[in-house]
């Protein structure tokens, strides 16, 4: 059993990637959608707000507005093309969001301390928060029943509330709770990098020692979330968790076989 | 067991029908989403086109990126907040489209006959079809675990391609596939009208017999496909269905008592 996550920024071969996806069995595919978000949020007159977090973390400011377009964009449009294709390769797939049978569920933060024009600010009403649970009964009824599950944020709050949750770490937390051996996050950039502006510069192997230096020396922007995600999955008893690209043909076989960043 | 389909026309309050709906058990949730639909389309610089086949029904002509825009409003936005306002209500609901696990499985129309400025036409490349298989295992597998499934339109064809079907006549199907004693069909219009501009003018009964010549006296615009709805979901076993309203306060309720057209 293994997770794995396909990003949404630019660049990314879908239809390569479900080629390669389909050769393989037990498996939830997390996914995320972020540049089809920026481009319809913007044309729909709402582009995306970052924040960065006091910690150093660059996440989506999410007001209720933006949310419905998130719903939209990952859940409609970017959640249903993967089923399709997945579908057309002969995988039956089924795509839920967090919501769906609450399969994530969490808590709303309360409020973000951000860092704006270098000065520390509190901001209130953001849609956000953090997975604490994942229903598994659900998640094992559907993969016991030859279904294959194609997760998306947001989660859902204990108050019945949707709520925006990064989905990398989304994708550790599945892993975590579906004891799964492997979580591969897969993405446009080939791995975590010495050199963000070197792809040729991937770092081989990280130790979970390693993982908090190297949010501070090589990780930018969101490979950041990244890193945090694979240290909350070894933490969490996953075995090894995978960085690779999905620019080409066989991301994932080509990931699995050592290219990228192998962090255990 | 019933089958309650909601509209997506102006005017609908989705409050009032989920605190409603809440109050029920053993049933399954279908539900449109066209004035969204026709919104946000327009927004994005796509709006819309409705096309009138031979045979006088309304339909809309579905390219690759109206789909995608539909998967965007229906699976995405409408699909979603529904979930999400039954989860805060204490209904454990699961949001799925037809492509989920193939759950409504159907043949995409070679072409469409239609009439343009008076004359026929043939129209190719529409992604439009007919149900013709539900797939009540997995239906039946969330229902026996006390998940409510909320359904919504696309279908997926027999070769793995999505295809838009109306949503009525995809309620009907449902209802047969699963041996619903009962459809509902909620809209913005409070039944069967005799003049389509009074709503005081609802037409309390009609027998199976009748629906053919009313679809030609008195229906107008999409509730033909209502009533071509409620006479499919007849023949194929269901005892009753009702036509309704959904614009005040519990909606399901006062058509089950009998407000609205009942067709047996």
């Amino acid at each position: 059993m293994f997770v794995v996550k396909i990003g949404g920024s630019k660049g990314i071969d879908y239809d390569a990637f479900v080629r390669d996806l389909a050769q393989y069995r037990d498996y939830v595919l997390v996914h995320g959608g972020s540049s089809q978000l920026e481009e319809i949020a913007t044309k729909l007159g709402k582009p995306p707000v970052f924040v960065t977090s006091v910690s150093g973390f660059t996440s989506r400011y999410t007001d209720r507005e933006t949310l419905e377009i998130f719903n939209m964009v990952y859940a409609g449009k970017m959640n249903k093309m993967l089923v399709e294709k997945l579908q057309h390769a002969g995988v039956n797939a089924i795509g839920l969001s967090g919501l769906d049978g609450r399969i994530l569920e969490g808590r709303q933060k309360e409020a973000l301390k951000i860092i704006e024009n270098g000065r520390k600010k509190i901001l209130r009403g953001d849609l956000s928060g953090i997975i604490e649970r994942v229903n598994t009964q659900l998640l094992k009824l559907l993969l016991d029943h030859g279904y294959t599950p194609v997760l998306t944020p947001p989660a859902i709050s204990y108050e019945g509330v949707a709520i925006n949750v990064d989905g990398d770490r989304c994708a550790a937390q599945i892993a975590v709770a579906l004891k799964a051996e492997r979580l591969v996050i897969l993405s446009n950039v080939p791995g975590l990098l010495r050199d963000p502006q070197d792809p040729q510069s991937v770092i081989e192997r990280v130790t979970r020692d390693q993982i908090e230096a190297f949010i501070e020396t090589y990780a930018r922007g969101s490979m950041k979330k990244k890193l945090l995600a694979a240290q909350e999955a070894l933490d969490g008893g996953v075995k090894e968790v995978l960085l690779g690209g999905a620019r080409g043909e066989a991301p994932l076989t080509k990931t699995l076989q050592g290219m990228g960043t192998r962090i255990c």
